[in-house]
């Protein structure tokens, strides 16, 4: 079976990896031949509005999928308009626009903090006064890790609009949208993946609910079953909305949902219709990996179990520094995933995985694991 | 890295699977370009004895390894002569004649049944005289999945010698050795990976021994640990014997050793000094699979943990029939391994693995999965 993936990145990468074994070929469509997923399958280098490329890209495809949230939109209907893409379109540009998910997410009756559409300055002005300090302003589309978000707290000089108006202008007037700041003592995602059967019922499957640590708006740490939910009540309340989400979208394939905890419930934050880097715990964690049980789902083969297959899992990003692997592979009981990207600052280049029967075995090791790891 | 393989057959594939995480190229020797590694590798198609072709192939490589046995001698060491390789030219060759193998064995304290060559009529004459039936008649060289035996039983009419020679023969009087036939009451075999570290002694790892049921010459199924010792007898033997052979071999890498077990003692049959069949349920059902083990260990990296990440694991061949992906994966539990080659009678196509807690709960699920595997 011919898969199409667009990205070529260490999801593309780790997505080929677990294609091999189930006897599918892998193709990428990504700019650059020398990508991550290169190494476990075929690079068709070409660009989103090249038709000729894009055909090339399909010719022979059983299924199409993505890899990264940002295909535009017109390219991914093109796709879909001649191989079946999962998932599907609409998940895709829902999740392009914070404002169109957060909306979702609302009329879904799934928590999420007060939010406005910011497109003019009347509009900055007029969502400052209504969600008031303090509150984070982020464009609605493109964005990632953390990237070109503005926090604004309760100013000392000055009104809350003026600087939301500032933060605007700062941000190149792009369409934004502003956010309430919600306090929150921990973020947790929920991994699911939907299949939708030839015959028979949609099934969905969950993963336990992930705790994650950011630093500097990239994913430094998860652990999974998450600590911060010990009786799973989160995991739970968790499930439930991302159980609304998949199937009001018909959603087919693995989808990350990020929450933030504040007093015991749970906000959405928003989704990643995607293997995603709060997952990568599941390849040697989990019974199946998020990435096998993606390409299971949009194949419609039957989906593998998401149980966890030691008692508690955690990984650990390795960012902008490229570490020895003989150094990693002297941790005792650590499992390397390396990118095969060179180092900069800011950037993912692997990850290191541990399991441990119980929270308490795993604390001395990820200890060391994170007192070895560089973040640059 | 890059690591040059010679071989690019499925084992070819399962190293190439845990050397893209490790961030390592790797590069396989292979006549045909469409081979099971060329899905995670880059093939360059040559013959042995082409200098020109193995030229490209060590070109840059930091590192050698085989994945099958019968690497012409002189290849071994031309390639030895550029490129360190691992396991050295001495544990190939050793594996590639059946009496040097076995005589390594005795002169090592390793039980082996008794055996003589036959290189000539009178040899083989000789041969059967002290060895009486039954017996079997082998090639020293070239064999596997036990293509060309024949076993000699107590003859009706005639003598055991005549039926020798006519064995003999009937193998195109090629060089042979005679065993005697052992009767036994279960196959088992012990995976072990050896690395000589930069600094500091040598260590070797086993696996937990595995038993192994055959059919048609041709292994059908794995489980470990093994079901017939249960009080890990046999798994402390076999540690012991493996020990002395890899020490004095100065081996480094992944070796199998096969054994009969007969009155609770272990005979050793053959090794592989390679990654094996027998060792396919490692990639999921130990901590560290040793595929990734042996790449750990030529490329004098610290070795990962050899320990089951199950109570128990079992693995079934699919022989002659790419079964249907989907009827697999709908099997509970059932971990999928396809090999990407085409169907022939008698020739592997993939494994599927299956864990368990207890002996007892593999049961079930592994009579569900052999009743589903059709052997062609």
């Amino acid at each position: 079976m011919k898969v199409g993936v667009v990205g070529g990145g260490q999801l593309g990468r780790m997505l080929g990896l677990a294609g091999i074994p189930l006897g599918m070929h892998l193709r990428f469509l990504e700019p650059s031949p020398a990508c991550p997923a290169a190494a476990c399958g075929e690079v068709v280098p070409t660009s989103y509005d090249d038709e000729e490329g894009l055909a090339r890209f399909i010719d022979g495809l059983a299924v199409a999928t993505y890899e990264f949230e940002n295909v535009p939109a017109d390219t991914a209907q093109w796709i879909a308009g001649r191989v079946p893409l999962s998932p599907g379109v609409r998940a895709l540009v829902t999740a392009q626009d914070r404002i169109t998910e957060k909306s979702l997410f609302r009329s879904l009756g799934i928590p999420v903090q007060p939010f406005a559409a910011v497109g003019t300055r009347r509009e900055a002005e007029a969502a400052a006064t209504a969600i008031g300090a303090p509150c984070v302003l982020k464009p609605r589309r493109m964005g990632y890790d953390g990237k070109g978000q503005c926090v604004i707290t309760e100013p000392t000089k000055g009104s809350v609009e003026g600087r939301v108006v500032e933060a605007w202008e700062s941000l190149s007037r792009v369409p934004c949208i502003l956010e309430s700041f919600v306090e929150h003592t921990a973020e947790v995602s929920m991994i699911a993946v939907r299949s939708r059967p030839p015959r028979g019922q949609p099934t969905t499957i969950f993963y336990p609910l992930t705790e994650n640590v950011h630093r500097e708006g990239i994913l430094w740490r998860s652990i999974a079953p998450a600590p911060c939910d010990p009786m799973g009540d989160l995991d739970r309340q968790a499930r439930a909305f991302v159980q609304r989400l998949v199937d009001s979208l018909d959603y087919v394939g693995t989808v990350a949902v990020e929450f933030f905890v504040t007093s015991g419930t749970l906000v959405a934050n928003e989704m990643a219709p995607r293997v995603h880097n709060s997952g990568h715990w599941t390849i040697d964690g989990a019974t199946t990996s998020q990435f096998e049980n993606h390409l299971r789902a949009i194949a419609a083969w039957p989906l593998g179990s998401a149980a966890m297959c030691t008692g508690v899992s955690a990984m650990v990003n390795l960012v902008g520094c490229v570490p020895s692997t003989a150094e990693l592979l002297a941790i005792p009981g650590a499992r390397v995933h390396l990118y095969g990207k060179g180092a900069r600052p800011g950037r993912k280049v692997g990850h290191v995985t541990l399991c441990a029967d119980t929270p308490a075995r795993l604390e001395a090791p990820l200890r060391d694991l994170e007192s070895r790891v560089v973040w640059a």
